[in-house]
């Protein structure tokens, strides 16, 4: 067999261990949260029937779809007209030779779990999931084909504004634990949304005005301003959302809730407004379970809110009804570090209406990203061996060996660098390992009790005895013998 | 839309909380057993080109192999004729539609890792990997098509004595930690493989035998004997390995190191091997070999030896080249519990004949059916939350919400069950959830600064002050206030 030259399928990534410690350093942080808010894990296949995701996610959607070639001889069946028909119509040929594929995202795999396992989980069914989804977009530089989503979700008969609540505290514990300083937790409720096209001039349009209120971020008030008033919005209207909101939805901190409250009241008593009955109804609702949630925000943590609102806050219109939620660290210029809401009918789908739910996502690839380009990443995070034992002599070996059992039984991670002579390569390895420690073993620094240590890190030696090395290690801190 | 009835695709599994919180902790014991010997995390894609896989797992293994349909009108530019022609011939059809598939384990990736990072990557290179593979298997009672593996290999140019027996180290130290005591760690090596071959008159054929001796496991002596024989080998030889080996090897505690030692001696005697200069050459280095790892393996632990030898042990012949082990637990019937060996050529197939590499694989799905059967998970490993609270009136709802709130700062896994008036419901979440604590704030015991307290394991209930309760849950273990 010729060997072939080994490559990545297109738009797919390979993480080598020092990526991984810092990926499993970020999940870790955010699954330790979600645990202590009591969401419990979840995992589901990467496969799933074909039905159970076509349709889902809209045409575009549907067509980024992965699918599973069915196994054997699988076109075997299917007639010879059939078969040359369909040649071209990939919407009609991939259902003859596929009935599965990969998983999407983790909203529709939690909506069919939920309605399988109905009858036995616990309600409110609160769960986290940590898993790729896989997307057949144009690779570029950002967007991949695998990528790891981050959710956590609450699914019940009701959902109480308190556990609203907790998964915007959530997005601010994570975020503060990571590291991230200069970031906001935007808010807004969808039914307030309808009021603000009700005021602006167009009732019952707010669908409309979400799709064009999505691209504040990427194209400013310049652009969006007069599609707006395209859309038939007041152009004076356009004007005082403008002014309300000066720095645009892009630098994110944008209002405080009693601003926002007191804006949304001005803006019931506009004529367009305060005659639908309805309108007002559901302004009401929502103002009513925002001030709760603001409260039980509030009550969730000593440290100062990350709050804010932000009234042309849109997000996924044809999925949210109420309260809808993203983070953003205009700082990063990297775009939303994640986001979620408030929905009803997720389950619908799969017969079961009356459910709602709230949940939360973490744009862990950009996370991620964002750390590295503010160097939020620790020493200890990289970590790969505390130490590397490397024998100067054939006669060390075996105490190298000896001594990087006892380091192991301590729970350090520790190796010994196999071959003597090769001092340049061992210190190398450390290096390209992430080594805290390197411990030489000499015979005549042993003969008196004592080894050298090369921290690695500082790039300095000295001698101590081996003793001093678990001390070091074992001690409360990091300290260098 | 119709709602559709929820279901999973064939041979595929949903886990749940309380069944993925068992999945993480022996995933936790393995990594974190791994990451003390040296071993750094690697991820690579689900998918792979189509052509890293192929060819790779011989002609059954190909036909297991999940395949990607391409995106877009993936079959517009084929020729109808071409096309017509492939319908009923998967081989030459699927090629044609799917440039990419399904990993189908880890050791092929690992492999084109390497031959794609060599030159940055650290030498030896030790990487540990936990994911998911795919296979078309037909799906059975205990067979899926979607599993986790779990595998640490060391590659580089040479291989130390010490590494290869730190691999079987780490199958003795995980399954302690995880509560197993009746397994054994079963060690052979091909070249003595050969040896045996040799000296049962079948010289050479030594992957034939491999094959025969596999079946051992399931059809015992009685159907493996005159397979042996039917193969060419001497019927007192297979008498005499029959008789040095009365439990079969499906009990597995066969020959220790000595005796093993002992016998191969005498093989070697034999007319048949002592005149081979290359096999009696190969042998003697796969003795000094065995015996410096044997050394190595008691260094390494302070724990007596769980390591046995099986002169029968074959694992995977066209694969492994020098020593290859597998752990077995005969009283939980479930097969091997693990297993690995040492190669060379792995990373031929993308060009890089020249290393070597050992490795190790955990069978996850058994272990975590054989800690079922056991019942080795001790309570705290399935834990969801630490404390439930539930307030019964509308007016300590608030108090109920800030103690959970308080409880989470602390660590704890903490929540609040919205509504009173349901305590029923409220102690099924609790029980559902795997709750330790439910937490009951009732006015007239707020009043006088108490809460009840129900354990949810000993369904016992006391009075307590809220305080005492961060102390049983911080304290050095989780005493019962």
């Amino acid at each position: 067999m010729e060997p072939k030259a080994a490559a990545l399928a297109r738009g797919t990534r390979d993480f080598g261990p020092a990526q991984m410690r810092r990926r499993q350093f970020v999940f870790g942080i955010i699954t330790e949260a979600f645990r202590r808010y009591g969401y419990g894990p979840l995992e589901t296949p990467a496969m799933e029937q074909l039905a159970t995701l076509t349709g889902k996610y809209g045409d575009e959607g549907d067509k980024l779809i992965f699918h599973i070639l069915n196994s054997g001889n699988f076109a075997e069946g299917i007639e010879e007209g059939v078969w040359m028909h369909q040649r071209s119509n990939p919407k009609g040929l991939v259902p003859l030779i596929s009935e599965k594929a990969l998983r999407y995202d983790l909203t529709v795999p939690l909506a069919r779990f939920v309605a399988m396992n109905h009858s036995k989980i616990a309600w409110p069914f609160k769960r986290y999931q940590i898993q790729p989804v896989w997307r057949a977009d144009r690779p570029q530089k950002g967007r991949f084909r695998e990528f790891v989503q981050c959710d956590a979700d609450i699914v019940g008969q009701e959902i109480s504004t308190f556990h609203r609540a907790e998964l915007l505290r959530i997005y601010q514990e994570v975020l503060e634990a990571l590291g991230f300083h200069s970031f906001a937790v935007k808010v807004n409720d969808r039914r307030l949304l309808a009021l603000l096209a009700a005021w602006g001039g167009i009732s019952g349009r707010w669908a409309a005005l979400g799709i064009q209120l999505d691209k504040l971020d990427k194209q400013g008030w310049d652009k969006v301003g007069p599609e707006l008033v395209q859309l038939g919005m007041r152009s004076e209207a356009v004007e005082h959302l403008q002014a309300a909101l000066p720095a645009s939805g892009r630098d994110g901190f944008v209002m405080s809730w009693e601003d926002y409250r007191t804006a949304v009241s001005r803006w019931m008593q506009d004529p367009n407004c305060i005659d639908d009955a309805g309108l007002r109804e559901q302004t009401e609702l929502a103002l009513d379970e925002t001030q709760q949630m603001v409260e039980a925000y509030e009550r969730l943590g000593s440290n100062p809110s990350k709050l804010t609102f932000d009234p042309c806050l849109a997000r996924g219109i044809d999925y949210y009804t109420g309260p809808v939620v993203e983070v953003v660290s205009p700082a990063l210029g990297l775009g939303s570090l994640g986001g979620g809401g408030y929905y009803s009918g997720l389950t619908a789908m799969f017969g079961y209406p009356d459910w709602k739910g709230m949940g939360i996502s973490f744009g862990a690839e950009r996370i991620l990203e964002g750390m590295e380009q503010l160097g939020l990443f620790r020493e200890e995070v990289g970590r790969g061996l505390d130490i590397l034992c490397y024998a100067t002599s054939p006669g060390m070996e075996l105490v190298a060996q000896q001594w990087t059992a006892r380091w192991r039984g301590q729970g350090l991670a520790a190796d010994w660098y196999a071959g003597t002579g090769k001092f340049k390569k061992a210190y190398q390895y450390a290096q390209l390992t992430e080594t805290v420690a390197l411990v030489i073993l000499g015979d005549r620094e042993w003969a008196q009790g004592e080894v050298t240590v090369h921290w690695i890190q500082g790039d300095h030696q000295r001698k101590v005895q081996p003793e001093q090395i678990d001390a070091a290690f074992l001690g409360s801190a990091l300290k260098q013998a």
